[in-house]
């Protein structure tokens, strides 16, 4: 089958298992020929994780560092046994496997994101430099390797680690926007959020200024952060888990017709139907949010008759980091409100 | 906001909720403008709800009809307040409201089935006149009401109800692979039941004798079925629960190209990253196995960063009741299978 594209030779112990669903990697050296070496600066470590760490050991940094060391010793990465999430880290490519697909676009020395999990990265720890618990964030020395189905991202030099990572984390959703969305379509984004407003700024572009752009979200400031630097047309305040109520507003905003596409981007369940009553028939959803329910979904569309399209929010599109980071310096009212929100 | 679509205002008590979801309907006469109305001959209740109330009531027909009837007097609709199931029914077209889309389709007197759930339907049963415990069946003397948006299928006259309601029961999954099999491509079907057996002859048609097809079920029995009719290509035995091995399979299977298009009808759970890993980058897998996890699917995709289009299985195709009862005219093998197998 080729190169190990999926790390499937680090899986300690058991047979055809991914490393994000094994209990254990062999994070040794040497660099194997699809994988890429990184010298790591900082683990990011997931909120949820961090959290129950701090509240587990009592919330003293030392224990904290002490704590993370003997998860990673035991697991070969950073994943976290009771909440089972994992994180991303920051570092400097060391070397580049023979094989490995980025070999011609990085080069050593280069400084990089992860965007694929702690939870499947091979990591070994030498020491903890600080832990930063406001931030969720430990500085440490040490070494991690990237598959070569990886998908990571250069940080740029022309802002601040937080502002680049606070877009990275998200970056797949405008991405993907990005290939849906037609000039004179009318698109709604529902949850005005982190995601929703980079969704807002790139639906603004692929409309080249002809069709209609909605905000939807509960909070009126987020709404009115919006609206102030012009990335939606209309901005509605509803509640998204009101399917109907949604509806009737998307339904007054377009003069009846709705939409042909809708981006949720909401962070909470049972908006589903606010998402399908909202397009047109031969219309789109594309659901980003985590929340969303796969029956609910499927069997909403079917109980309201609906010819629909509905997409599950995939993480990674080529080319994602980098459409974001454009974004963000092409638009310096987002960047604004991202520093201001956001980092 | 025009026409009320949805059946909006037979929910009793509740503002903005959507009949499936609201406490009680009021199925009362006369039919409304929106509205078709249908004398009902039968209810196929959801199998995991006829057998809540069996249990429930020990298993006598007498007591099940009761147990039915009261449900359907409290709630104005069959929706088993244990299981929050419902299932679906079989009729005459009684009375056609002046603003429902059926005119011109339908006339009075046309048997119907309705494809959308009991659980939305309003319903009153005079007289409960049998009870077929074996098939989840009773028949009934009753009304019932379909909301413009509800969608139906005239039952047919060359074929037993039996043979049509097991197609119809999985009619929007061929109906859905129409719309993406171009000829040429490789295609996979994983889980050859049912649904996957009407997909797959859907598929063929779709190929025009160009590109490849494959079936993949971890029973022989069911494969060994298919491939005796010619169903597919080629059959891989595999347990789609072991992303590692489905994808090595289909990697062989496909001379290491892996499939345009993966489409799921497997009945468990776990199966997303083995239609991940079996696409190829710019693919598409469509989940319809209601055991489907919207989050394994979008981290699961992110994680070997792999750029495939994922779709949610939509019940509703427009059409899908015709194409469907039209494939198993056309492919007598597949009918006497459905006959053989699920009737
Ligand atoms: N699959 C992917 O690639 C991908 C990519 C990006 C994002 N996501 C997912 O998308 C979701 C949103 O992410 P995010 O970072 O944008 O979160 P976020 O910044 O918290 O934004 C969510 C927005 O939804 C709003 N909201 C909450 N309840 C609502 C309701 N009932 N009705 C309408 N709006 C409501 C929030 O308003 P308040 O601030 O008032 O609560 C907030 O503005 C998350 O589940 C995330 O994991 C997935
Ligand atoms: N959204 C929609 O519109 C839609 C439409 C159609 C179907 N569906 C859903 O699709 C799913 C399948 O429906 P169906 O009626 O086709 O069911 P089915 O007839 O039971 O077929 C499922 C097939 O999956 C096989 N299977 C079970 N475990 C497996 C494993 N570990 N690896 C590989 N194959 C395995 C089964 O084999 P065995 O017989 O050996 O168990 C069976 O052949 C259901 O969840 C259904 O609700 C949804």
């Amino acid at each position: 089958m080729g190169i190990d594209l999926y790390g499937l030779s680090r899986v300690v112990g058991e047979q055809g298992v991914l490393p994000q669903r094994a209990r254990r990697l062999d994070p040794s050296l040497p660099c194997r020929e699809a994988e890429l070496l990184i010298d790591v600066e900082s683990l990011n470590i997931d909120a949820a994780s961090f959290k129950q760490i701090k509240e587990d050991v009592g919330g003293s940094p030392e224990r904290i560092a002490q704590r993370i060391q003997e998860i990673v010793r035991e697991r070969g990465k950073m994943q976290n046994p009771v909440t089972g999430s994992g994180g991303m880290l920051i570092g400097r490519v060391k070397e580049l496997g023979a094989q490995h697909p980025a070999r011609g676009t990085l080069k050593v020395g280069d400084r990089i994101a992860t965007l694929v999990s702690l939870t499947l990265t091979p990591l070994v720890i030498e020491e903890i430099l600080a832990v930063h618990p406001e931030i969720d964030r430990v500085d440490i020395h040490g070494h991690a390797l990237l598959f070569a189905s990886g998908i990571y991202a250069r940080l740029p030099e022309d802002m601040p680690d937080t502002l680049a990572l606070a877009a990275l984390d998200v970056c797949g959703a405008p991405a993907l926007v990005a290939r849906h969305v037609r000039p004179g379509m009318t698109v709604a984004v529902l949850g005005a959020g982190k995601s929703g407003a980079l969704c807002l700024a790139q639906a603004r572009r692929g409309l080249q200024g002809k069709g209609q752009l909605l905000a939807l979200d509960i909070s009126e400031k987020a709404l009115a952060a919006l609206s102030g630097i012009g990335l939606c047309d209309e901005a509605l305040k509803v509640d998204a888990t009101q399917g109907v109520d949604v509806m009737a507003a998307v339904h007054r905003a377009t003069g009846g017709t709705l939409c042909d596409l809708v981006v949720n981007c909401a962070s909470v369940g049972n908006t589903e139907m606010a998402s399908i009553l909202s397009v047109k028939d031969g219309g789109t959803v594309i659901f980003f949010s985590m929340a969303t329910s796969f029956t609910s979904a499927a069997l909403g569309a079917e109980g309201v008759g609906k010819d629909v399209t509905m997409l599950v929010g995939n993480g990674y599109v080529p080319g994602h980091a980098d459409l974001t980071l454009e974004l963000l310096r092409a638009e310096p009212a987002l960047r604004k409100l991202f520093e201001t929100r956001y980092v």
